[in-house]
């Protein structure tokens, strides 16, 4: 039998939207207060869903306390309390948007995931605006 | 790269469920207490979601602040502080159910979307009640 | 010892602002969209707070099952999938605002309780929205 | 047209997470706290949705207090203020995991509901884990 | 100047609540599916506010960090994933009401706090049934 | 009578904390990862309560379309997706710890309130970690 489980996790984290190859006035005009020079911040939600098949003998598809470990050390310690343009090298030159941000952290959890396991990941940047992304 | 973004919205609003071609008693026995003459009202809330490939240069699937803008002009402005039944001229011969308002809802901002993107709407009529539809 | 005990309760129902005494003019520049003519509506939600001792037997300040039974014939019954306006004889002449609507709730809970409990009650007409009364 | 309508449930009740054929260092190792012999517990929410047509004349894919009558009969009195390992029978051969319990409540409600209906059940054992399960 | 700083806790206990003086009849008619014998269980949460002066060199009332491990060794190691009936030893006798849950954990908090600090605990057995009490 | 009306906000920032008499490292022992170099963030959410007499005409404490006018000037325009220590003026000598940045708050609403309301402001920097202050 096939079921989806999942895991919400949290982090807090400062950024800012800038496209490099924009001048300043473009990057306001296109993303808004959401530009801000200085960054602004959020308080993160995301839910990490694996779609497998249920083991026998344990009753689970994942062990969600093995899932919480994994998204310590490929999330939490990562974007927790820091600037995601500043402190991740890959944001340098990647404009930190939902989309891209969720990207980013499907491919590192899905490197921790065994393959037979389907793996979709929503990200919330505040209660209103959310992203969803499974690897298409 | 496909993901799905998605944006959350509220109205407050009265209705009341009710068939035309149906005597009282006949309402009653199937909408029970929704059906009272008087209207009662809801806090409605409903999330937008759009499926589309995500913009390099901007990296978004859909610009969010014209989502929050479209919304307000095609949702908020005819739901928010009104009555469903009374208020909405379709409503005068369409039975405002949840389902019968997320397709009227869906109908009016899948016209503002590009055909490129798959459209769901999710409409909360309380916390414990709610419906999705994606144009099927 | 003395401990707040407090239960959660929940109605859908339609209301208008308006001050009888006020041309329509004077009711929309107070009250503006919440004085729309055809009703709209909110899900409420309150809280229900009594201060009191701890009773040795029972471990109780107030049993819950009871409160929630006096919060049914009180409240429920006569709030829920209604008009506040046209089905409570009381506001055909006061203004439904949270404010007047709390003390209305606060004066019929009171008489069902002992009077060695302070009764404190929460309304909210939105998440963002809300009073509290305690009978000053 | 086709939409999916959802109703969401509670119910409070204590479990253990245990395998009979192993030792207890092995449910320790692999369930860890969750296999506290005494039992814990929680306040379990889920979600039932049912995919179908919206019929022309209610202007419902189902009716909502049908399907909460269900619940009641079908999950609400089997669950509420129970202990899973011990009050269910077949809970006593079975590891009450999330999955687990979800696949149960599925095959109940699925005999209450025709057979034109897709059904998906979504139960969250914490805000933090949940899983989802349609049958397959 | 002086501010409230709270802090929000979580644990998952089982419990049931039952008088030894009284016989299962009076139990049942007091406590209804609340006295199961077989032990139901809840998601608690609960909020720890400190009442003080905030400090001008480092603008705290106190140090919430500093808070959240007195919470994990004064509540989160006694009450999460436990029965409190059978494994805190002070429940043998007293009834786990939240009343009484509240002011066993108000006990012990109060005795890791600095004396020029207000304690106030509110503990949530359900989001629609909680309790509050600071020491009187 | 008297009732108190209340008015949740919401803005996302980024801030560190950081005493500037101190060296690093007694910051990193204090602050911990709050006072990363690069700055993080956070949703804020913020309740504005005013306690005072129900006008008998407008059955109102205070209109709440007005407080929300004064809460957009007051804070959404000066916190809303900017740095609080680098935006902020008053934040470059003074640590902004949520009660430091509550205390801000308070002293710029109360100003646009007329002296007969009682003030109280709860600042929400997560949702476990959160501050009261009322003027004392």
């Amino acid at each position: 039998m096939i079921a989806t489980i999942s895991r919400k996790g949290y982090f807090s984290a400062s950024h800012r939207l800038y496209n490099n190859h924009w001048d300043n006035q473009k990057n306001i005009e296109i993303f808004g207060k959401c530009s801000h020079l200085n960054y602004h911040g959020h308080n993160y939600q995301y839910i990490v869903s694996l779609t497998g098949k249920i083991d026998a003998e344990t009753g689970f598809v994942f062990n969600l306390q093995k899932l919480k470990n994994i998204l310590y050390e490929e999330i939490e310690k990562i974007f927790d309390h820091k600037n995601i343009n500043l402190d991740i090298k890959e944001f340098s030159s990647i404009n930190p948007t939902i989309e891209n941000v969720v990207i980013f952290m499907w491919n590192k959890i899905n490197k921790k995931i065994p393959s037979d396991f389907h793996l979709k990941i929503t990200l919330y940047e505040t209660e209103n605006n959310f992203v969803e992304y499974d690897g298409k």
